[in-house]
């Protein structure tokens, strides 16, 4: 309360960040790489589709995972596959389903002027917990799907070291370290980001004025 | 510094730890089930010798995880399966040699009195970030194992959601459950334990003493 926290050292958070960052490319690559050079590339409308679920549930770390969804059950429907029978498959819906609640919670208690301050402040730790293990629970749901894959398409050569196998494991290498580059970044101390003056400023005006209550509606 | 930490609230924590509690031997349980149920049980000196593995990595997670590494090798050399192909091998004993390496440098920074008290301050939380990546991988690496036992035992009936199959995902599920709860218990700020009085006092006195230097021998 007494004076503005120090600035943080940027020096080692820009290093971590660039690895970071390095790893993220390098997935992506390799993610490429291994639908590209082994299993025939990506394309919609074709027996390719199943290939757009894992490349874009990778790109869905930086982008959007609403379209690897929606490929493999449009993949399942055309080849007659069950859906949801797998621990991948499991895991992935959760991770879904839990993303779109992090959201709806998200946008509720943050971006919805119904929300106290002091319900705001003890739902923002819940949200920082739930976002780092809905990350990780991504990585975790991309693991299984690499073994998923493995184990339907080279079964019987996975065990003599080929190269997809090679390939697709150091994928799953790659995704665990870049999990572990960013969830290290995420949780120094240090390195979090100190309130700006005008947040400080605003939350303590409004806090005053509303402290403990809703300036919105009901508890719907 | 300013006066003692207030005590943590024990209520809220002591129902998390009873329900990680709870998650633990219920996956335990689920564990031993599917083992006995549907793979014929556990034994060391027979073809079971590979039950042995899912059990023992589970039961580590408690107790120990040597044993389930040297079944697996074992079961493998007998059956003439090859060691160390596939991602959850690969998972598995990164997550084994780490946690051995974590094991070293605990030792090593808190264990021997060599290492100044600053050098173990800037560990400390290398230590404990460590620490529970080392328990999300283990979790990892169970969930890929059990990906792999269902397609290499039940590959043609899996889609068909036998109950094997559903227990094993159930498995998987509690194992997610259980991370999750531990991981939320411990990254509480308010369910930190507060320094005890003797070890503050003892630290200021060493730290007073050896302020940035080691008491002890050289740089090995």
């Amino acid at each position: 309360m007494d004076g503005a926290p120090p600035p943080p050292s940027p020096a080692g958070l820009s290093a971590y960040v660039a690895v970071s960052q390095l790893l993220g490319l390098a997935l992506l690559a390799t993610t490429g790489a291994w639908l590209g050079r082994y299993r025939g590339g990506v394309a919609w409308h074709s027996p390719l589709q199943f290939n757009a679920h894992p490349l874009c549930m990778v790109l869905a770390m930086v982008f959007l995972q609403g379209d690897g969804i929606i490929a493999v059950f449009e993949s399942h429907r055309t080849k007659g596959i069950p859906d949801m029978y797998s621990l991948h498959s499991w895991c992935g819906m959760a991770t879904f389903v839990l993303y779109l609640l992090q959201w709806f919670l998200g946008c509720g208690f943050f971006l919805f002027p119904g929300a106290s301050f002091s319900l705001r402040g003890s739902y923002k730790p819940q949200h920082i917990f739930f976002g780092i293990t809905l990350f990780i629970l991504s990585i975790t749901s991309c693991l299984l799907g690499i073994t998923e894959m493995l184990l339907f398409k080279i079964s019987d050569s996975y065990s003599h070291f080929v190269p997809e196998g090679i390939l697709a494991n150091t994928l799953g290498v790659l995704l665990v370290a870049f999990g572990l580059v960013v969830g290290y970044v995420l949780t120094r101390e240090e390195w979090k980001r100190p309130p700006l003056a005008e947040e400080l400023a605003l939350s303590m005006d409004f806090k005053t004025l509303t402290e403990g209550e809703s300036p919105g509606g009901g508890s719907q």
